[in-house]
């Protein structure tokens, strides 16, 4: 076997082997917002969080994950999970125009926000889940 | 345009509109687990999880998504994302040979366990992020 195709399936292999472990996206940031709503709010909220969340995994590179939900038994306490691909990412997403809209359309909706950075032990996922929707024809 | 072809098409094209909204997922089962570990096994602890992680999603059709982090600032409060795609999928799981060797490995790790059941309002993320590891060879 040539020395070519040896480096070649070597890589191969490896690629099989570290699958997606994280020593090579120690770039992203990983955050857990808890957001509090106001119960008044909670249909105008989801539905704000909704639009913003399939624009921003849609549009920016960066916003690698999105994944927004409440407790049942406290429809008013929020969890959102999010990964952005690098500081800068996260940065360049809070300019855009879906998040600015988002946020200024949800202020007053929001009565607690807190932000914890997270790193990861291990993520695993079924492939496709929650890709994002295609934008209607 | 024959019938057939015209149902088809309009098949495919719900496909792309309805993209991967929750409508058709009603059975799943999305929660949150705060664990809060002793500091004296932090490590002993993510080695545990990360084979539990990805045997789970690996070998378990109704293990969706299993995400497990800990907070930066507070390396010993880990928080795990669950999704199954059934009551009853979550319930086999807790038969099988690798929860079983997580959960008693890990049960004198473990200072406290809280299991938050939630409902999505907006999952999206970029394709292919967190497919199990495959096996090697």
């Amino acid at each position: 076997m040539n020395k070519a195709v040896l480096v070649f399936l070597t890589a191969i292999l490896m690629l099989f082997i570290q699958g997606t472990g994280f020593a090579q996206q120690k770039d992203w940031v990983i955050r857990l917002a808890k957001i509090e709503i106001d119960t008044a709010y909670l249909a105008q909220y989801k539905a704000a969080v909704e639009e913003h969340t399939q624009a921003a995994v849609q549009s920016e590179p960066g916003v690698l994950t999105l994944y927004a939900m409440y407790e049942k038994e406290h429809p008013e306490k929020v969890t959102v999970l999010e990964i952005y691909a690098s500081r800068e990412a996260y940065q360049a997403h809070l300019k855009t125009p879906h998040f600015l809209k988002y946020k200024t359309g949800t202020l007053k909706m929001v009565k607690s926000l807190e932000l914890i950075e997270m790193d990861p032990i291990a993520f695993a996922a079924k492939p496709g889940l929650f890709e994002p929707k295609k934008r209607t024809p």
